[in-house]
């Protein structure tokens, strides 16, 4: 291959190999670089390449400095690797083989702090650093992805074009992609995609459990009701795919019953509960999720609290209406509070870091191509072109007190009938909590004040920090 | 003074002072040093010993050399200064002026994972560091604080004897404090001590809020109520200053009801919360109490929800019977799965990080001293004596049982009438969640599965990961 390529993407996992693809297809020249395993010889870009039947020009490298001179100038390199130290190793060998205004896009889910930290380091070395969240999964990269580019703004323009051939494209054919902010913002707006993510997968769980153990609905009735959900409003990406796998079967049998129920994850969950409470920001529909995942790894220990717990005579066996219609308003409900609680924190980030977040905007690249796609947030992307808030927006406020009264008999009846519900509880106390004037939080300042002169304002006053010697 | 003194206190905030004063009392000989504030001339260290009147020997310094020339050999000094990088300039300045086998003692409530770093890094330049926890407040500081000391085992028995004799002590007389384990050990028990005290606040504070809101309890009415509590098992030293507080009239007016309800907070309990979920381990009673102080903290944005949500028409004003009985099960369950949560963490810190913890003896320290003593933190320190854990000892097995009903009951009776309970919620949400035996943590591994590829494991097949084509 004489010509230089228009891009170059470093790893071959299964985000990497599915973006070249995707950009080979686009007409766009693309070189692809994997180092070598460790104690192999393969020559893994090179086998990617060749195995490829596409019509696109892709060219592989396992050696770095011919990578990088393969490129056109600027060089443009998307690196697809582990987030963590991986990243730091890349840039050290990467960097001195660059020239200054080159730019290097970080697709990976790096955390945003170390974002912020190499996009500084690089901008001091002359390297333009793009941070960019890319959700989607393997099918998303392959076929369209959303992606959430920060950092240097006019380095972006300069791969803009690329990046927008391969996303996603929304209802009006616009791709979802946009410039996101300074340094991290990308990143931090991928990590509350995750949170968002990991919140909706639970508040799912939570509906189904309540269908099938509360309802006494088989799956493939759940199956049928989520359809009809679809066609009322509640379309969303994973409410499509828990269809699918609560009527996927394996010898007659449903697959989900011969599946372990300990749920892993990667910690992007965890990471943007910490960056909310970096910020001083409420966060509990998430920070709920990422720890019912933790409960539910603890298997062994579950199974002897069980053991000691659970009788029959314990078991509540009135005879009931199932409530598949308070159980979607409870739904419905739940899920509107947590993407309130994730885009009230993109507000507070975005005024405490000055990124200048365009909500609307952010909701719209969620449209397609990620995970966390649905209907509700292509009203959220509408609402935010008018309003500055979920919860006050006249259209969720009427959905909200339509909704309010199932909510909270389905989380009732759910926990005096056993049934843990850890996110649909968490979003029903943080919307009590939201509606609250006056709260008990009072009573905590005051605790604070007594044992560690902590101080307190006054409703008489808040300008001013007073102390009490309370045991006088 | 001619004559070397036997310790060194660096830094006179509120708890280095107090801890001066308490060893000085003790008949130890203290040297205590401050930095000159900036622009400031006052020489605070020896302004605050010439204002004691204690019989104690202590001299002041405000040349760090000076007072690192006026301490005995091997040197025994003690940071009492704000955590994080005044922490990390202070030892830049110190360790030059140290010799091989002194003694550093962090008193602060530093991050673990940094105490970790540092006591690698002065242990290279032949420098004892011992990350100790010290839990009290001001008043426990000068009266007997409950101490959680980590590091090198030999350096902390050089200073035991020192520490001993400033600690609270135990109904039994032995000093609440004992070497906990190596690195940064004492700083990560005293976090989890700091979360368990949030949620313990919390809970306090919504069962507070059920008394008054939900029975219609005068303020008065709810610490005779408490104060019963105190007979009957339930005293603690939060619950003891909480009727003091519920007392405490400022011209005849409840002064707790002129505090502005915006609950502030220094960082312990969302560290401990980020580090459970580093060890992927659940910790929800904490980080719902961590996110209700975030939550109470907007409270010009809880004030136009509220305008916006609140109507008369939903006041559920139905007659019924204040239930106080009810409620001391749920607070007794509440605190029970709290301080099971908490000692989780620990159980598992313990085994990720190879610490050896012995749990009975962390909650014996916990006893006297600190802010969350109380008579079930004695019952705990005897259950560890011979259970590993707290929800299946037999003492407690009894007790959540009796008090399950209860709990469930009024979790659901507060959130049906519009009061938000995060922190019970989420203690009883644990509590089914620890005895739900197949919970739907299936689903989420499918979802991940499908669209991530994550894989998943079998209730036939522990051993190998599997993954399906879902859409086939």
């Amino acid at each position: 291959m004489n010509s230089l390529s228009q891009i170059g993407v470093i790893g071959l996992g299964v985000m990497g190999k599915s973006l070249a693809l995707n950009l080979a297809e686009k007409g766009i020249t693309v070189s692809v670089f994997n180092r070598h395993l460790p104690g192999s010889e393969e020559n893994i870009a090179v086998n990617f390449v060749t195995e490829q039947s596409t019509k696109g020009t892709m060219c592989g490298y396992d050696d770095l400095k011919a990578f990088v001179n393969s490129l056109e100038n600027p060089k443009k390199i998307l690196l697809m690797i582990q987030a963590g130290s991986a990243v730091d190793q890349q840039l050290t060998q990467l960097v001195p083989l660059l020239d200054k205004d080159d730019i290097i896009i970080d697709g990976g889910n790096s955390f945003y702090k170390d974002t912020n930290k190499r996009t500084k380091q690089l901008n001091e070395a002359g390297i333009y650093f793009i941070g960019a969240g890319i959700s989607g999964g393997e099918e998303g990269a392959r076929k369209g992805p959303s992606i959430m580019p920060g950092g240097n703004k006019d380095a972006y323009e300069k791969i803009s074009h690329y990046l927008e051939l391969i996303a996603a494209k929304d209802k009006q054919g616009t791709p979802c992609i946009s410039y996101i902010g300074n340094e991290g913002a990308g990143h931090f707006v991928k990590m509350v995609h995750n949170g968002i993510e990991y919140a909706e997968m639970q508040i799912l769980t939570e509906v189904y459990f309540l269908l099938r153990y509360y309802s006494h609905y088989p799956p493939e009735k759940i199956a049928d009701l989520f359809t009809q959900w679809q066609q009322e409003g509640l379309n969303s990406y994973l409410l499509e795919i828990t269809i699918t796998i609560l009527r996927k079967k394996e010898d007659g049998v449903l697959l989900l019953d011969k599946i372990l129920d300990k749920a892993a994850q990667k910690g992007t969950g965890g990471w943007s509960t910490t960056a909310a409470m970096d910020l001083g920001v409420p966060f509990s529909t998430v920070s709920e999720a990422v720890m019912a995942r933790a409960l539910s790894s603890i298997k062994s220990y579950r199974q002897q609290v069980s053991a000691t717990y659970n009788n029959h005579s314990e078991t509540n066996s009135i005879s009931r209406d199932p409530h598949s219609d308070k159980i979607k308003n409870a739904y419905k409900a739940a899920r509107i509070i947590n993407h309130e609680t994730g885009f009230h924190l993109l507000k507070e980030a975005s005024a405490q870091y000055q990124w200048d977040l365009n909500l609307s905007e952010i909701a719209r690249l969620w449209t397609n191509g990620c995970i966390i796609r649905s209907e509700l947030m292509e009203q959220i992307a509408n609402i935010f072109l008018s309003e500055n808030s979920i919860i006050l927006a006249p259209s969720f406020i009427k959905e909200i007190k339509d909704a309010q009264n199932d909510f909270t008999y389905i989380v009732s009846q759910g926990l005096t009938n056993n049934i843990a519900l850890p996110v649909l509880s968490s979003a029903l106390n943080y919307y009590l909590g939201l509606k609250t004037l006056n709260s008990g939080a009072n009573l905590i300042q005051a605790q604070r004040d007594y044992f560690g002169a902590h101080t307190y304002q006054r409703i008489d006053n808040h300008d001013k920090y007073f102390h009490t010697q309370w045991n006088n």
